[in-house]
């Protein structure tokens, strides 16, 4: 039973309802496939890796009762098309990077990674227990969504360069590939910043349209082949300290739902982060290895670069705070990172600090 | 139906399976109620709120068709006799920790936590990607568990002192409750070290049975009220990095659930896990600052007690290495470790660094 079948039939059950003023829930029945769009090519390492962990709990969970068709980016529509796709009801949800939608609301910039953020546990931190989950919802009302965070990359580095950055100077006019807030910092920082997909990357770098890009981590970046592509690998970079994937259902597909079945799509989405986040910080150390065997010059950004970033990531983070729903998104979640960086300070961080000093590592 | 019942009913299904030479899998029919036995009292923070998150998920999930009824220590076995009940299937499963069956099988202890050992996210790296899973279900082979982390506390403090603890000497004789090899740690460093169950922890310190005691963190203790009868609170602790939670069923109960259910199950636990570390990391800061402004003193261990519990813990996870397979895990953890905490030293370290730098937090 397709959506719309669906939906002419649950008027069928309406009648008993009225007469105790509340409305039936009406639950599609039998087996149903959903189409789930996402925004790269099938086997994209990281990214895809969480759509598939994603679509296959729910398959198993359900023993089949619902069947996720993922469609890879550009099969059913583009790879920033997603979200449109699925609020129009073409599709009925999608995984992407929320932060590809900062021009449907700005608030959606927080759902995935702003510049000087939260890095993976401090973001799940605030979803789960400080009112980011909610304020998903409340974005979520105005576009007939159901989103869940649904999967984390992990701190991304600064990028994939061929000349090296030893100054704020230095980023000048380059082109740069760079999503979300962090690339409008870059902007303000002088670079000329594009947002490309990640399946044209490659292309794009090889063709001479960009100078340079980040995608996500070690263990993604070196299966795209960038290394071939770009000498210097900048590590840790200001942009996307740890950035959450989501996914998003239509909100009347979510409500056709049985209660067991939204659960399993819950927790799917909250297994699929868990594994996702582990994903990439249990591989990226050998696959960061690996590409220095190969000829990777590992690089930082010196402090007055991180300066710089820090001044046009402020500016950035600021040109929306006309928007109420923005602002009072970035206050929670600053609220939240405080307390949660304040914690880490005292308890991962001074433990981490001795054991690397008792140990000599 | 109950677990024996159905054991005996699954005889019948038999005999088709037998021509081809294959088992053919018998699944109990119609709603279920599994018994969980679990460590702690009911509504101990963080602790039972990850065996809560947990049952709840799996009903929820289920449809109601397998309910958990949570047994609190004492009611149906007392808190360190819940892996003796499963194994002998007096209960279905339980939701414990598992360093305190170091006694079953000294490989236990990797499973929550061992000293100068994995953060929270350093253990998941190594549980879902590096294979420490593998490992815990090689351990439940021998005894019949099929075993997943189920929930992580974070880091825990170094505890709870009714005087300070200004060099190693301090340590002598120190009547201290401390469970797994971090308390063998402490006890070869000099205390005198008691594993006492967390329901009866701020009795044994009012009592004056012991002088002082760490339990889960400042969000768990502050609601023990552990606050009330010890003066200092030492932060950052070398015991436990990062406990992880586990549940373990009955493998006789395990095999009987459908595919559908053991997803379900499975990935229950990996939410819990996801949510319990998030509630830790997400509170124990403002949980922190109230025991302070309440009175509590705030200390950290100087750098020579910081060596003391080095060498301690050294000689404590050496103690063990006759066994082969404690070996092979003590091996895999360590190498995931490595891998782990390398990458996070470029990634999140180094961003932190440069975030607390630029934004002068």
């Amino acid at each position: 039973m397709d959506r719309r079948s669906f939906l002419k039939a649950s008027a069928v059950g309406g009648t008993a309802a009225a007469a105790s003023g509340l409305a039936a829930p009406v639950y599609a029945q039998g087996k149903r496939t959903l189409t789930m769009v996402t925004s790269v090519p099938d086997g994209f390492a990281v990214f895809d890796d969480a759509a598939t962990f994603l679509s296959t709990a729910i398959t198993e969970m359900t023993d089949g009762q619902i069947t996720i068709d993922k469609k890879p980016a550009g099969s059913l529509v583009g790879a920033f098309e997603v979200f449109d796709a699925v609020t129009a009801g073409q599709a009925d949800m999608y995984h992407s990077a929320d932060y590809y939608f900062g021009g449907q609301h700005p608030g959606y910039y927080f759902f995935t990674a702003v510049p000087f953020g939260a890095t993976g546990q401090e973001m799940i931190n605030w979803y789960l227990h400080a009112g980011g989950k909610e304020l998903h919802d409340e974005l979520g009302q105005i576009f007939g969504l159901k989103s869940f965070l649904a999967g984390n990359t992990g701190l991304q580095p600064g990028g994939w360069f061929n000349k090296q950055i030893n100054s704020a100077d230095d980023l000048n006019g380059l082109k740069f590939r760079m999503p979300g807030l962090g690339g409008r910092a870059l902007a303000i920082a002088g670079a000329s910043v594009q947002n490309v997909p990640g399946g044209e990357i490659y292309q794009a770098l090889s063709s001479g349209a960009i100078d340079g890009a980040e995608w996500i981590g070690p263990l993604a970046d070196e299966r795209l082949g960038l290394q071939e592509v770009c000498e210097y690998y900048y590590t840790a970079g200001f942009h996307e300290p740890g950035s959450a994937l989501s996914a998003a259902m239509n909100r009347d597909v979510w409500d056709s739902l049985t209660p067991a079945q939204q659960s399993i799509v819950e927790k799917a989405a909250m297994a699929t982060h868990h594994w996702n986040l582990s994903q990439s910080n249990a591989n990226n150390g050998a696959a960061l290895a690996r590409l220095q065997a190969g000829g990777t010059k590992l690089m930082s950004f010196p402090d007055d670069v991180w300066d710089a970033f820090g001044a046009a990531s402020a500016t950035a983070l600021d040109e929306y705070m006309d928007d109420p729903l923005y602002a009072q998104i970035r206050e929670s979640f600053n609220a939240s990172l405080k307390a949660s960086s304040g914690w880490a300070s005292v308890s991962d961080s001074a433990y981490t600090a001795q054991r690397d000093r008792v140990l000599g590592a």
